[in-house]
């Protein structure tokens, strides 16, 4: 659970980095950089907090998500120009992160009593959400609706979670399985940029 | 009750095509779709349930509306552009899911001794923000605050429901002849094309 | 505690006029006018009480928010062109607001019994949001991002509060003080148009 934990803490810094950029793209002030990387970072759990009513909720209950994030930001503040040569350190951390907060958004759920259905949702909407608040205060049309196989991957980690905790296994391997399954599905996806299909006009019809 | 109830799932198959029309419109993938659909359709009970303090909120407690949903999906992935072609019965299913979803959410809010105009304003945000949300997640002004005289037909009804229920009539009759009247205004706005005011630069002002 | 109650309504009155003004010029209808001065005016402290579960939530709670907004927006549309002279008025209702929106966000968060620093985020929060929903829903980038020391003041006032609360003076002079220091600063960076810093390449690249 210990090393659950740092992975979740890794998520959040490579979350609230890649807001701070999106953020300091746009020129805000060092105050909209920081709202922008905190929305980033614990937007999706706060939301899923808020929805099935875990209080306190995320970063309220624990105040290592708050200066984790603010690190982060003067980390972005003082290294911009160099994170852009870390790409491949920060697709890692932020992958991870996807897989983490997926993983625990659908444990809390469950641990509400919540349905695997709904668990499930809950895991996406951990995992996802961040990105969507960062790009609705940037005024852009959410990232995650266009491209990336994203919330697929948090889908299938998450039901693969459900499959092997429905059989027993121990939680630990549970958690290391499903979390692979997110990060390798998301890395290929990336690696070959697969992408989900799009409604034409219609599926009988030639475009 | 069970009439609502089926009118409800309607309107929530209704919203949600719109939500999945607007967003394959927007070419987001099959994700992004579901997440619009989602939100057009249950985004008003759902942030109503948040305010309200009703927990378990909508969705998370009634599955049927996440079936009701991808179902909806699923047909407009099929039937994209047939669809065009049942615009009266879609406008129609639409009406009355406005109409069923503002008392619902207004008897909702009675129910938990909300004050009559808080009530209202409950009934409205149920009707109304599953298409706010629609908007702002896929970047546009929403349509709600510049035509489309939808709120007003919200209103009306929710008084006429408050009216009705003062003097004691049964829960039946007061549910039919309140949805008709949202049904009615707005199908006649729609037809004849009515607009509330706009603020110019001042009333004592000519243009 | 009287005279905060009507500065916190006055601060009402001037966000909600605030927010009518920019729905205004965007030519929305009388609705979508009265959506926006009312998510201006209390949604700050609206996204506060859900995200600490303070049920009922402030409008809810209290419906003086929301006559005094609905007077507020038949105040804008009988007034709109002489409100354009009366911009320093509103300057100072609007930066009384912040101040007094910032300091009882903070002491309901501390009667929550939440970690200080929360309790600050939080005053941040009652202060900053309604702005950001506001433009949000306008489909503009939140001005909090960009310009305006705005959020500092905030900032300031909030930690001259918990200083002087710590030291235990009397809650009337803390509030006035650290409201003071609220309005003080806005008034002077706004007079004298000082920014907070943006994130360039990085601190040690020349641009």
């Amino acid at each position: 659970m210990n090393l659950i934990y740092v992975l979740d803490i890794l998520g959040t810094f490579a979350f609230a980095i890649s807001g701070a950029l999106v953020a300091s793209d746009k020129r805000f002030d060092l105050f909209g950089v920081i709202i922008i990387a905190f929305v980033t970072a614990v937007g999706g759990g706060m939301l899923r907090d808020v929805l099935i009513n875990a209080h306190p909720i995320n970063w309220i209950g624990d105040l290592n998500y708050f200066w984790t994030i603010l690190i982060a930001v003067v980390f972005t503040f003082l290294f911009k120009s160099k994170i852009a040569h870390l790409s491949k350190t920060m697709f890692l951390f932020d992958t991870v992160g996807i897989g983490v907060f997926t993983l625990l958004g659908l444990e809390k759920a469950l641990s509400f009593g919540l349905h695997p259905i709904i668990a499930l949702i809950m895991g996406m909407i951990s995992a996802v959400f961040g990105g969507v608040l960062r790009d609705v205060l940037t005024n852009k049309i959410p990232l995650i609706f266009e491209k990336e196989i994203y919330a697929s991957a948090c889908l299938a980690g998450g039901i693969t979670y459900l499959i092997l905790n429905y059989f027993g296994f121990p939680e630990n391997i549970i958690f290391i399985i499903s979390a692979s399954v997110i990060v390798i599905i998301r890395a290929v996806a990336v690696k070959f940029e697969l992408q989900l299909p799009k409604i034409k006009d219609d599926l009988f019809t030639k475009n």
